[in-house]
């Protein structure tokens, strides 16, 4: 039994794909994969999803330098999601926060409260790249 | 700025959700909520999702007793995720498992690795319920 008879890609053939810092069990990001981006990842142990929003194959860190290397592939038990262990070059988010999942949420109408230091600044890190 | 200038719903209404095992930094499933899913967690602190097999609301345990207990829930920077850290009551996987990715995917055409050691054995708990 391989890994394509156990995935279930949804109707767009994506799975959810989650990014777990492996040294602090941090969740570093979500997004998703096709099956490329999920023969990419545990070919070259680099993560590589699928961006919807540009519609293509797109190695994480490919322009920030921020790569991922896979330690570990998990699927989940009714296979429409995988989860790594990965060490974070740099931070995982945008956003210049380790994690992207930097903000919490307390309740339904207040603001969210930043819940991490920010690593860098995208607005001085990127501005001459 | 409340939740929901920040939250980006998919076409489906649904952002991505990450339940955590607060204790251990485990990641113990990913599923999917829609608008009233998030009100109901965050309203009871208690995790639910949608379940789009059933189409609907549903009540993380509501039938196994395995419920989860919200400490944390943080957005991501783009909105289309949620993470939990939760204090999961017995085990978060139908099949037995502490945590739903309890197989680990080493190459594309291998066996899953069994990943970590079950805890109850459904065929026996569920057999008289």
């Amino acid at each position: 039994m391989s890994l394509w008879d156990l995935i279930r890609f949804n109707a767009d053939g994506l799975v959810t794909a989650i990014a777990r810092d492996a040294k602090t069990g941090r969740v570093l990001m979500a997004a998703f994969m096709n099956r490329e981006a999920l023969e990419k990842t545990l070919a070259t142990k680099t993560a590589h999803y699928y961006s919807r929003s540009r519609k293509k194959l797109w190695l994480k860190g490919e322009s920030s330098g921020h790569v991922q290397q896979v330690l570990h592939l998990y699927i989940d038990c009714d296979g429409d999601a995988v989860l790594m262990d990965v060490e974070q070059e740099g931070a995982a988010c945008h956003a210049g926060y380790f994690s992207c999942f930097y903000r919490e949420i307390t309740s339904l109408d207040e603001e969210p409260v930043i819940a991490e230091e920010r690593i860098f600044n995208p607005e001085q890190v990127y501005k001459n790249s």
